[in-house]
């Protein structure tokens, strides 16, 4: 057990945020580590309150924590896109988590769609860029609602931003059995910010000549994830193809509900933060349907980036062991329940 | 049977194109509709000897015919991207092949790697929009190879080019049993594209009471194609959208060896292009070993394209009927088998 003091910002957001966060701080609390936590009620409540989104003096505070844990902003009430970027994306940019790390995973015991997967077919990383790229917000529109309208989107590439989320990549890859890494990116037809990628990528491999390299093109990247998911050991691509990717991975790794990710900032100018990939689900909050799986192993990722190695290892192995035992007949658990199970197992 | 003479240009092009496009025309030539074919020789080998991708003069000659038969361009020798953009996207832009056609289906007897799924669960539409957005070309890159380098990439999408798209997938779903279409984007972040993409299809929308819409972001969308495809009927969505969304449709559906597609000129201004979704597959060519399937339901795609709505469906019904018989033991067949087999039952 770790004497260290977490400090925790927590946001559990909208819709299953609120209930799948209660269950991670759980089993986080089992882990035995001292953990301090302070709620943020950024979301949609509080953006018909007030009208704020993510104020400064909030985002200021933030960066004083050791640690976010966040649930999942978004709500119909709210007009589309404005949680995501003024609350969620802010984040990710103002706290520069240039490394989206998600983890696609099929634990034993776990049902996948691919009728012939086996848990050590599909166990990858994916390292998304997650500070700029189609994300970046650039784009205008002319002569809206005519039918001269155009509207422009573009993507913003940095060699400091490439160069950053690859070296990552590269040393997340050479920690791992299989060292090997893949750029997923569509260099034959998005030839310039293609071409950074893949010079970048090219470049800093000279560096890693005990990592295999590999490249595949974002359509044949999404096919293979279902057709030949064992290609992928850690994979690195852009914003936008990670985020389809990572939704391709939760699939085959047995749905939404167990896919975890962290916004991390390896530079640790800023604090990192964790969140399940799924989102607000407003239909079915508050009914307790809401698998806190993914928010749990979020919270291992927490873990392992505080440092807190065994820990995390712990959490992990809780989860791997109550999903084991799921077809066995524990279906139908409540958010609470499921919560409670892992929370025993962590504790025991 | 028709009378009426098809003037067909055929770029069998790199690799395995050769081999399918000769057992497509194999297939076309047995529906009895007489075909006059001129075979363009645009490709790897043309740019070796010339340095030619597509010269304006044969542009103005393809032009003249009443549709384009391509197998598939691109090989390791020719730098990566050349013949893709200045041969292939060159074509669908300049002949103005605003709509990309890809069915996802799953014909009897083909196997899928998703375990559970029937036929009936994967029977859906793509129509992705193909001369804009991040296939524009747009973009630049300033300081390239040195720290400071930045590379952009645009999206350019105007309401002429979506509306037209947009219109077409609603007639598309008007006349399909379930009468459902799906916008695919990323409107929460792409705002400027998606704003336009999301009131083109909510305006055009309002022309068709009948046709039940839906949007789904495309990280959903890809997720839902592997875990519940038969939520989507028609899809309209962008083109790089469009392109990643067909590639996992053609996993799901047996395989890219499958998955047929129609760059169609719907206004007739031009000739439309008629190609398998597969790349040249150089590390197969030659060998008899490509499935010339894809081809041959593009083959049924050119034919419908031209009116011939029976001898269309007289091909894929022999192509479902060989599909039935592969799992009862006509596996390991070559190219020129199957196309004969396929041959025989159109001719029968
Ligand atoms: C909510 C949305 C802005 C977000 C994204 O696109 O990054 C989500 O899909 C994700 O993957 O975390
Ligand atoms: C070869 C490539 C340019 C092309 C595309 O991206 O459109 C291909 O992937 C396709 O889907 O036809």
């Amino acid at each position: 057990m770790d004497s260290r003091n977490i400090r925790l910002a927590v946001i559990p957001g909208d819709g299953i945020g609120v209930e799948v966060v209660t269950e991670g701080l759980k089993v986080l609390e089992a882990v035995g580590t001292k953990v301090e936590t302070t709620t943020y009620d950024l979301g949609a409540k509080r953006y018909h309150e007030t009208g704020e989104t993510l104020p400064d003096t909030v985002l200021e505070e933030l960066r004083g924590y050791d640690a976010i844990l966040l649930g999942a902003v978004g709500d119909p009430s709210v007009p589309p896109g404005v949680l995501e970027r003024d609350l969620l994306l802010k984040l990710r940019f103002q706290l520069d988590h240039y490394v989206n790390l998600r983890p696609v995973k099929l634990f034993p015991g776990v049902e996948t769609p691919l009728g012939k997967a086996r848990p050590e077919d599909i166990d990858m990383i994916v390292v998304r860029e997650g500070t700029e790229g189609p994300y970046a917000g650039a784009g205008g529109v002319m002569r809206r609602g005519t039918p001269q309208e155009i509207a422009t989107q573009e993507s913003l590439n940095t060699a400091y931003g490439v160069e950053r989320v690859v070296r990552y990549a590269f040393d997340k890859a050479q920690g791992r059995p299989r060292r090997k890494l893949t750029l997923v990116h569509k260099t034959n037809v998005l030839t310039y910010a293609g071409d950074l990628w893949a010079r970048t990528f090219d470049r800093v491999g000279l560096e890693y000549p005990d990592v295999q390299t590999d490249y595949c093109h974002v359509d044949a990247a999404s096919m293979f994830f279902v057709s030949q998911p064992e290609r992928f050991d850690v994979i690195v691509t852009d914003n936008l193809f990670g985020d389809i990717l990572t939704d391709i991975g939760a699939a085959i790794a047995g749905g939404i509900g167990l896919a975890a990710s962290g916004n991390v900032n390896p530079d640790r100018t800023a604090p990192s933060m964790f969140e399940p990939v799924h989102g607000s689900a407003p239909d079915i909050a508050g009914q307790g349907k809401a698998d806190p799986t993914a928010t749990i192993l979020s919270v291992a990722m927490l873990l392992d980036h505080l440092g807190l190695a065994a820990e995390a290892a712990r959490v992990e192995q809780a989860v791997a062991d109550d999903l084991v035992e799921r077809p066995a007949g524990r279906v139908g658990r409540t958010t609470r329940e499921i919560g409670d199970d892992i929370t025993a197992r962590v504790a025991g």
